[in-house]
């Protein structure tokens, strides 16, 4: 672990802010974790006594699962929400309910949130470290940081490769954190996708835009699906799934302009035959499982960080 | 602690039945506690190896993570349950359901119920100690104790106070626990509420009664605002929230008329601009997110004394 | 517990594969855990560090919770999943979802869904240990391992015992499971239903079949009784739950044609008045909540020796 840099940031809420010994700090730090999970018995008691609440108002079963297990593996107490049940079905505000849980004094809380800025505004108010764990299409943190510590543990660094990241760069939160994060450490960012599914200003990002698959893949060291979000968009953006699949599906033909030890990544959950042929999402060059298995580690390592454990220890 | 009283109830049903003794040994238990959420390592293991049900029919996020945190930090282990999904579904009665639970060998059974009542039905036929986390419009013993408790840690007294309620009187289990609680430790209380809100008998209940904010704020040590029911009553009980405001809202002109280190209270969740202004409830006399952190204080005391860790320990 | 047999399955999908030392390995083994119950300190350090995903897609309040409390009381940490608010509602197949959960490095799956040979699959496509907790009309081993560890604990055998099972054959995993346990153990069984309730080819099970409750319970040493899905099929199999109770209802009176000492069983939860008379229910001969009690031990002992404790500690 570099012992030049120590993490001095209360809350996890973006990439944007990050500098590049930040983010270098949290991937070694994951990589002290990441051996917990491969024991027999894995876990640690590195946070005991410590209570994270799990503030999770969209749905979902694999961040909230992957930042539950990295809790139970450190020690920690977890308390879950999700936004059925609660107090915001009563109309109280955000804000009441975070002050509400703080003054329960937990000592870190995972937000997920259909707003952007909703983890910030809690930052603000709250005496406990946030961690975003999504705010719309906004930042996903820690899944730019287990992304790049699954291309760095594969690759061996992150500068100078070229990364093409493929889909629905518009509506994706995971896209603006791994272009921040993959361009402050230095690699080239490459993004693809139909017109429809491209922001206003995307050339503003920092990356190279292409329009075509062929184009996003050729030479690539990295090839990042997205996810289509099915269920949201697909009368409006595009004819059809096969429509969509026959441009901009990934499939083992157009993965032959890449580079040779390519590898392919998905933050999941995945639409076979839609973004991602079933041939390459189970094949010899995809890491999908391998980004699964990190997360639990990168998450036990923000966790460590913010809960301040280490300054505590030093 | 008093070490005069011991605890020989197996269930927290209601304020009704406690003695002043009794709710003084309960405050008295919560001070030992207190600091453990204070601690670095917010964790004693006090209920290790016991089972403690926390057995929801109704919606509650401060109440039920009040108790799954006061459970945690006693080391108990927690099983939560819902309405959604259970066996009640299926159309088995609550006394089976418990009865089932009961089987397990769970030490304790929290339980929040709309029926008044419901918690002394399973108390007389479970062996295990039951704690009721409010019962319809019946009590909420927890929360008059944390109320209590509050105040005492405030005032260093509770006899002798003037303590004004106001609100929705008929349909507030915390009413009804509050009065009984209050009354018995020497407390003036103070009801107050639009007559429609006022249930029959009102008299009857130990307390005094008025029919004006104004009335009920003058001289009084203790102001208590109590949440409208938006979802159930605006259209019925008051003709509009604005109305409702412009006569019982608390606003910082009205507590002049009060003493001056008057204390603010509120069970939460808040109308912000109905029952209470923002202004009074984010002020310097507000102690509404004290209320909440004692909650966990308080109920790792009932949790204990109630575990029968005492007797065992004495 | 009998050394000659060891455990040698990654699974635990169903009682037709089991052989009776197998069987007879597990209820030893729940012999071994059933005590920790019933100590002041529920917990054993067995299973620390395991973690244990408990992934339900029908709802289920006993059989979750049995679970849950089992893996508590063995110090393994349990993360729960159930069908609504997860990855499975954004399409995405149940092998994915299990794949993305194994990749978070869980010791052991426990599933219930709505298909016969879910289980199964998953079982075939991850490494960890997976427990069918039901599937379908399939089966449901835990509930036939804690009905045979029941019937073992009275009666002090299984061997030459008449079992009678009374109700609807055809949708039971209860049936299924049992009347393989019991034949293999050398129980003589008698499945008892309307004609509308037995499934094709019933007599192939290896169980005497009769079709009125008379003749099943006539010398019975056990008596179980079926739940009647109300939900499902009262309008089409039956004409009124009054007229299923006069016919197929268990009552005293029925009763006193089985053996002196008969024991009566019902996995749960009951339909007072349908399948069962209250006074049968809890009556003398009732062991149904000893079921109960016996499931948490038999799922210890699954737990246990699916987890690999006992091989490591050999």
């Amino acid at each position: 672990m570099s012992e030049a840099t120590s993490w001095v940031r209360k809350d996890l809420l973006g990439i944007a802010e990050l500098s590049a010994e930040e983010i270098r700090l949290v991937l070694d730090t994951a990589d002290t974790f990441r051996e917990v999970s491969e024991r027999p018995i894995k876990k640690v008691p590195t946070l005991r006594g410590k209570t994270v609440v799990n503030l999770f108002f969209e749905p979902s079963t694999r961040t909230r699962s992957s930042f539950e297990i990295a809790e139970k593996r450190l020690s920690a107490d977890s308390l879950n929400f999700s936004s059925s049940g609660s107090a915001l079905s009563k109309g109280e505000s955000l804000v009441d309910t975070a002050l509400n849980l703080e003054a329960m004094a937990p000592d870190l809380v995972v937000v997920r949130h259909r707003h952007p800025g909703a983890p910030h505004l809690l930052a603000r108010r709250l005496e406990s470290g946030v961690i975003n764990a999504g705010d719309g299409a906004h930042e996903h943190p820690t899944q730019a940081l287990l992304d790049a510590y699954t291309i760095r543990r594969r690759k061996g660094r992150i500068s100078g490769l070229t990364v093409a990241i493929i889909g629905d760069i518009e509506h994706s939160r995971v896209v603006r954190s791994n272009v921040h994060l993959l361009t402050k450490l230095g690699a080239h960012v490459r993004l693809a996708g139909p017109r429809t599914m491209m922001p206003v200003g995307v050339e503003g990002l920092g990356a190279e835009v292409v329009y075509t698959i062929a184009e996003a893949v050729t030479d690539a060291d990295v090839v990042m699906m997205l996810r289509i979000q099915l269920e949201r968009q697909s009368r409006t953006l595009f004819p059809s799934t096969q429509e969509y699949f026959s441009v901009f599906g990934l499939t083992r033909e157009r993965l032959t302009a890449a580079k040779e030890d390519v590898i392919i990544m998905h933050p999941g959950p995945m639409n076979r035959g839609v973004e991602i042929a079933s041939e390459v999402a189970d094949g010899p060059y995809s890491v999908i499982l391998e980004q699964v298995a990190n997360g639990v580690a990168v998450r036990m390592a923000v966790l460590y960080l913010l809960s301040g454990a280490r300054r505590e220890a030093a």
